[in-house]
């Protein structure tokens, strides 16, 4: 590992994989984990092992990659792009494909130019502010159910779906709790609201934060979580997952030390890692955590503040405290935990796993 | 452009190119320009085309690249990285290699496993405080020389070698200047202190904020700026460049708009822009600048506070004062003039110019 290098934990990240799949049994929710978070058709095998059969990805180039390794179930959680009604098409005429609607002039474009089926989520904004349609926005909301209603078949509705992304704000677990049950509320007034128009309407819902920590499901249906498969420096801050469950890591070679400082710098920079931080409680900002190899497999974390303080292109500055400091030198490897796994994976082709397989991945610019 | 896209304006990087090189020429310079910041073999060929012989890059990998586009004198501003030592003696026995140093353990494992001359530069931390040795640690630079001194003969030294990222975060022309001048400063007492032992020592600097607004350059002798090639959003808030310099932009396609909070929603996010960031003068994060197009060519921006003011993988959220609002629908393409031109580059695999012409680059996980 002579230069940045991803590394997989296999057997965390199956144990993660695991664990969320049996969450998701034990509340009736049909698991549909998100993809764009590992991106690779290997790994996605994992998830078939666990009886996902349906998936979630953020594109539709990673729709057709997936599609290529014979996923034919795949919702593309990402606002309708109708420029690429040609990707649309041509997929659904593969596989089935679910998309999501915020607008009724998309919704009668998609009408227009379908030339298969494609199921239509209606996306809502439990909060996050992002992209979706406030629950109180009942006009619009029923604008779109009436087009829904008496149009083409070519658009299956199939539900409400909600990205609850405001979690990765949130700090404890009555935060996180906050959120999870407001969010669930709004999704459950909307379905009582539509029920009797679609009896068959599903209420989609995801984020790593609520779907690790909360156990009241409800009347949900569905559950598109993904950063779970590897969470991160990140997740751990927030409270979602343990430092053992943390499955990703990247190896960095150490090329100066600067004791005054007590910094080092390590080959792994913006490129390698991505500039995502987050902020500890202290208020300083971490742009990942710094651990080492465990002799009995896998890797433990040092506590802070050992921590990457900063991110060029290529380059990472790392603090150590003193008593680290000794430990490393030019030409040694740095691990690294990254501060968002999803972004940091998708800078890399492949994965290597701590027995030194690669596994590769949808790599696309 | 159905997804986002890396737009290039030819002539205005031509023309950052040509300016450049001109200012060198009238300095004296040896015009050593930072290729990490395009990583294309194509583009080079413009350097070329204004008397470039010799480039700055980041990474070995990124010196092979070049190397087997045609270039042959080459230096890795990064601090050597000795698990490198194979990918070093491959290139070493190609072209001119240019290596920085700044410890005596690696100078001496250089000695002891280089198989062909490799110029060594000594790297100077004139006060960002990344890397580098301070002026003022003579003790270590002096055993540094002394072993450069007595040692091997493929141990080619070259000179001081520096790189003033702190004046990106400079915020007027007097910063900027006094940056500079501490620099060029310290660079010229260490010139001053070493010059009997080493007459043919070099001074190297480069970094764009200085490089593009400062006319005092006596006593150094190569510059190896890279930015200035495209710049972008955060230097024309330092002061290094005009709007009318910024030569890319990505164009991203609107997928939802949110009257409520003036944002519209485009399809880039982190992986298309990079998560780097710059604070406006009001204190407000600036993740890129909105542009339009110009019918006379090129693009025109938008005023602030019309900005890209979150990214999360795949989303950006723009948001727009009233009077720009009714000219987007979902399925415009809307253009982000980019935070930090390097790392949103290196994200893709190619440039479209604005004549549509597809400019391939150096693309490796």
């Amino acid at each position: 590992m002579y230069i940045p290098t991803l590394l997989l934990d296999e057997q965390k990240c199956r144990r993660n994989i695991a664990s969320m799949a049996e969450k998701a049994r034990k509340h009736g929710l049909f698991f549909r984990p998100h993809f764009k978070t590992h991106q690779s058709a290997e790994i996605g095998e994992w998830f078939r092992a666990e009886g996902v059969t349906g998936i979630t990805v953020s594109s539709l180039s990673m729709a057709a990659y997936f599609a290529q390794h014979g996923w034919e179930d795949i919702t593309v959680a990402f606002s309708c792009n109708v420029l690429e009604i040609n990707q649309i098409n041509a997929l659904a005429a593969k596989v089935r494909l679910g998309i999501l609607v915020e607008s009724l002039s998309v919704l009668q474009y998609l009408h227009e130019k379908l030339q298969h089926p494609v199921c239509i989520w209606i996306k809502i904004d439990s909060g996050y502010h992002r992209t979706g349609i406030e629950p109180h926005e009942t006009d619009l909301l029923d604008g779109l159910m009436d087009f829904l209603r008496n149009n083409s078949p070519k658009l299956v509705f199939k539900g409400l779906l909600t990205h609850s992304g405001h979690s990765y704000k949130a700090r404890s677990m009555a935060e996180i709790k906050a959120i999870h049950q407001h969010s669930i509320k709004a999704m459950l007034g909307l379905w009582k609201r539509y029920n009797a128009l679609f009896p068959n309407m599903l209420l989609s819902v995801g984020d790593t934060p609520t779907c690790s920590l909360m156990e009241e499901w409800e009347g949900v249906n569905e559950m598109r979580v993904g950063n779970f498969a590897f969470y991160d420096a990140m997740q751990h801050n927030i409270g979602s997952c343990t430092e053992q469950q943390v499955a990703v890591a990247v190896a960095c070679p150490v090329v100066a030390k600067h004791l005054k400082r007590r910094q080092i710098v390590i080959y792994g920079g913006a490129v390698h890692l991505s500039k995502d931080k987050f902020v500890l409680p202290d208020g300083s900002d971490c742009f990942g955590r710094v651990a080492q190899y465990n002799p009995q497999g896998g890797w433990h974390w040092l506590p802070l503040p050992n921590r990457v303080v900063a991110l060029s292109q290529e380059h990472g500055v790392v603090e150590l405290e003193p008593s680290y400091w000794e430990q490393y030198k030019e030409g040694d490897s740095l691990l690294v935990i990254p501060a968002h796994s999803c972004l940091t994976a998708d800078l890399y082709a492949n994965y290597q796993t701590l027995d030194g397989k690669l596994i590769s991945k949808f790599f696309l610019p």
